[in-house]
């Protein structure tokens, strides 16, 4: 090794031991121990920023950048770390360290705030959040809109010039497909709130992800209040979910969603372990996947594309039975597939249906763009968001815990992330049209349950590259072009048109037009 | 914080990670994450040693001990940091990598031929260990036996001037009543092999361990091969232990002895927390018992003395016999109490009884010994270790699986560490002894299972001061002398000769003699 590399794997094992540490104290760690492990991982992150901005870490990045002879692997991670080490420079330590400080603060406020249902109580904490961000995106630069610099630390290239064109083909075509949807009949959904023992459940998801591919040697499912996925470097990738005895789809669909995380860190190839392509080095986090948004699509991919279809139930369907007789006696195949694909607009995002999930994300990042672009104030928050859920979804906001106040991102200082949700889901329909183009026998490998070659593909042409690639150029080398939304707009309007019994696509959006 | 305290902060978050990494690897890691996490381990220990000898660490510990202003608390704490550097210092580089190498390696040797019972392929590398470590104890220095600079890596202050004539009373204790109980009938012990749920192991197990005042909000019980207790700070205190249903005292006094652990790092007093004196600085652990046989007391007091006595399954046998109506059906208290304190000669030091147990460290104290002096070859290991299994237990060692190869102490580099548990067993007995003194109704407390006051004494004597004192300061503060064998002696010879029914002590040592 030389000495760029030795420091890069220091680097990425304390990046690793930190994730270890997130993740015990997410499924493991007694109450009592909390505070002790803020303290320690606020320790290691201090460590890891200091090797990060270690003079000596810049100058041997530099001579591997300088150095003709290096491969393309080593060019690309020196490049990235000077990056990273250049885009830490720009950042003043006060602010790195009000904004930590503040992070902590403003969670504890935003939970007594939505517990409270008190908006009024968050205002302040928010207030300045926007404030530090602003000032954090000013600090990294960017040539257009301030947004861009935040979006960036997600989804590096991303920007609000891509993100607005992409954002209005999707409304053109979510809200007259919802419109359609919402003239059909309900389907049946009774069934799924009936009880389901965890421990079956439990029993029947870990079969569930094996079978798609993820090595319980190198990885292990637990239980913890928000399901996760959570890698130490490939050889150890742990995922969580949540067992809800009245609510099967919970943890049913939640173990395949981090299951396709999981594939994606377990398949990052070998060499890149305890590299830079395995750090996220901006964000201080240990992680194979090359931003948000392209780990997003790998999750959604085994979730939705996969493990919603009907060709997957046609299959397993007698297997869930099998495992819950009683609740699931009086309920056939299709009926199933249509309740777990149900399309209903919701005020909580996190419960939403696969087509409206989008619009929550939406309006949520057309919110924040305006507050980091100052065109919007904290106090006018709430009235914008409520205005905005009446007209896409037509519902009424109760209360802000049920608007505004429902996720943790803002109170985290996570401005520019939303955006990779919908990013994820996207690039999940373009991979998967590159991957049914490359295997012209996958939907009847697909129906034998025959996950191999299309899991094989995908490690292939995505996962074995860890962070080597930015999100464009993966695409790209993988599908030929750049961000293309139309696999996507095909995929949801086939499946609903199917589902819901619509009139020929074309037929069903001009009605709606 | 000072400098001082801010770098002590720092160092003991990092030695409390390992630890939290250690537990990890032991109980829930998957088998594919092993070598991953060896290398983050190794980083970690990198670092902490980093830090513990970089100059300006140093010049803020002597910036403390110069200032006549300090607390004792700050003084002490610097004055241990200023000897574990100079001890560092002593120690050249290039041992301290090969023997951290060796410790992988040889434990690998030692692992492949315990399973092949081929001492022959343990030799070497033994033998390089041997010579390592007497490299280390002249680097570490010692003014009399070159053992005494290892003892003190575990054990500060013990020499084999105090060991040597403190192990000859022992055994013209131990021998002698070995062989009065030899002497009188077998008690019945068929029952405790008997089929005993897990499950129901666990809840009572758990129970027993909050009864003596450990705190779940600040710890958790889990499962490992090998059963342990591990502190990240008092604030996190875990214990783990083995659940064998066809063998019930294991987990039943095995919890109860990782329960006295954890008593000792849950009492530590919070303003130690994150200071060197909860920290081994030599060994690199974060610890806040004052040393191996100091911590080795309290898990054989509690196991011991309270967790075997009579007076304690008077009061919980019932609640044990609730827990196992079958297999404890046709088995009365007494017959129960004799059957977990039967004495009986062994091959193997894990399974010796409390009398026995003795013999099996001073004969492995005995030759280590003449390794690190050079009076003994590996290659003659074997034979010594047999010969002495005779004389002191009249058995015939079968295999060397069953012999000298039964512990991983020496290929882990571990010499010096054995004597530390039976000067526990001593202590345990002064610190009882100076309990009862100081708590004149504690016999009828205990009766009762009121467990508080001992614990409170314990807490407020031993446990509250951390790594403050040495052994032999804290005995001196709590009992009014040094290490004494007196009262364990007088505790074995009164606990068995009640037991055994055995004439009274003095006519039965005659009888022996």
């Amino acid at each position: 090794m030389n000495e760029f590399q030795q420091r890069s794997a220091e680097l990425n094992d304390l990046l690793c031991v930190m994730n270890i540490l997130t993740w015990d104290a997410r499924t493991q760690m007694p109450g009592g121990g909390s505070a002790a492990r803020a303290q320690q991982l606020t320790t290691l992150s201090a460590l890891a920023r200091e090797r990060l901005t270690d003079p000596a870490f810049e100058a041997a990045a530099d001579e591997i950048v300088g150095d003709g002879e290096q491969t393309d692997q080593n060019t690309r991670a020196a490049r990235q770390a000077l990056e990273a080490i250049r885009a830490m420079q720009c950042v003043p330590e006060a602010l790195t360290r009000e904004l930590t400080l503040l992070k902590s603060e403003a969670q504890d406020a935003w939970a007594t705030a939505k517990a409270n249902n008190d908006f009024a109580a968050f205002a302040p904490a928010l207030t300045r959040m926007v404030e530090l961000n602003r000032q954090l995106a000013g600090a990294l630069g960017s040539t257009d809109h301030p947004y861009d610099a935040l979006l960036n630390t997600y989804e590096p290239g991303l920007t609000v010039k891509t993100l607005l064109p992409l954002f209005e083909r999707l409304r053109a075509h979510h809200l007259p497909l919802l419109r359609a949807i919402r003239a059909k009949p309900e389907p049946r959904t009774d069934f799924l709130t009936r009880f389901y023992p965890a421990d079956a459940q439990k029993t029947f998801s870990l079969a569930a992800a094996r079978r798609f591919g993820y090595d319980t040697d190198r990885g292990r499912l637990d239980e913890s209040a928000h399901p996760f996925e959570i890698s130490f470097t490939r050889a150890d990738v742990r995922i969580t979910t949540r067992f809800q005895e009245h609510f099967l789809p919970g943890a049913l669909f939640g173990t395949l969603h981090e299951t396709g995380h999981a594939l994606y860190e377990q398949g990052v190839d070998p060499s890149l372990s305890r590299t830079v392509l395995t750090s996220d080095l901006l964000g201080l986090y240990a992680v194979g996947g090359a931003s948000y948004g392209t780990h997003e699509s790998q999750s959604r991919l085994w979730e939705n594309r996969i493990g919603r279809s009907a060709a997957y139930w046609k299959l397993h369907y007698p297997e869930l039975q099998a495992a819950f007789p009683e609740p699931l006696a009086d309920v056939d195949e299709q009926t199933f597939v249509r309740a777990v694909n149900r399309v209903t607009p919701s005020l909580i995002r996190v419960e939403a249906d696969e087509l409206t999930y989008d619009l929550h994300i939406m309006l949520r990042v057309e919110l924040e763009m305006r507050l980091i672009g100052g065109e919007l104030e904290v106090k006018d928050l709430p009235a914008a968001w409520n205005a905005r859920i009446r007209e896409d979804l037509g519902l009424e906001v109760p209360d802000d815990a049920h608007g505004v106040l429902q996720d943790i991102h803002w109170s985290a200082g996570m401005f520019g992330s939303f955006p990779t949700y919908t990013i994820g889901n996207v690039m999940a329909s373009q991979f998967y049209a590159a991957a049914r183009r490359a295997i012209p026998e996958l939907a009847g490998q697909l129906e034998r349950g025959e996950y191999a070659p299309l899991h094989g593909w995908l490690a292939d042409n995505i996962y074995r590259h860890g962070r080597t690639y930015t999100p464009h150029e993966l695409l790209v080398r993988t599908t030929g072009e750049g961000l293309n939304p139309q696999p996507y707009l095909e995929y949801l309007t086939e499946k609903y048109t199917g589902l819901y019994d619509l009139e020929s696509p074309v037929a069903a959006q001009k009605e709606n037009a």
